[in-house]
């Protein structure tokens, strides 16, 4: 894991948080991209090298639906960006952590993705991701 | 708002979840410090240029506490580094966001620090920092 590439915040309405983020962290939403796979929309702005991508569920069925009904508004996940997305889930699937899917999926942003389950991580949702154009 | 400087996580027991974290994020704990006025102990890691930080409560009084409470474990807030807290903190309140104190207090890792308030904030708890010695 080399670095913090972004942090997943669950909104209901990206068009009443991308104002507000963008007055919070005096930035612009730089990109809006829907993910079909997830059922989001999901919103970026960057800083230093760390994304916050805000993310509106598009049907009453997908994880982030869910997701704001249990918990409401508020942090969904920490993605961590690996070189090889391949050897991380290995290693981290050898010490005992619970990987959500065996193989990466394509997600949002032009990344190969996969998350660990919260259970073994003190709550916390963590991605793996890893760019398609840079492996 | 220059970068995420860290990301806070509370947990119930640092004794777990510090040899837990240092296989998940493959990198050793690298500090812990007990902050007095919050009633924590804390344990940092490094990724790139954020940290995450844990947070174990102290007291079955403090923040830590009462978010293990009603939430369980999980991610507690992102903090954000600036250059001018008290000029951040000011443009922010004249935006509306609620700043939790009016001036800034000492925080954890040697920082001046300031919190908003989540519910104007999509249910993110957000904290400005400001490294003492950078001032």
């Amino acid at each position: 894991m080399q670095k913090v590439e972004h942090i997943g915040i669950a909104v209901k309405e990206l068009s009443a948080s991308i104002p507000l983020f963008e007055i919070l962290l005096n930035t612009n939403c730089y990109k809006t991209e829907i993910v079909e796979s997830e059922n989001v929309k999901t919103a970026f702005f960057k800083k230093g090298e760390t994304k916050i991508e805000l993310l509106e569920s598009l049907s009453n069925k997908g994880v982030i639906a869910k997701y704001l009904e249990k918990h409401g508004e508020g942090m969904h996940h920490i993605a961590f960006e690996v070189s090889d997305i391949e050897a991380e889930m290995k290693r981290l699937m050898q010490a005992g952590f619970q990987l959500m899917g065996t193989i990466p999926k394509v997600g949002a942003d032009n990344k190969l993705v996969c998350f660990i389950h919260p259970k073994n991580t003190n709550g916390v949702l963590i991605e793996l991701c890893q760019s398609i154009s840079g492996k």
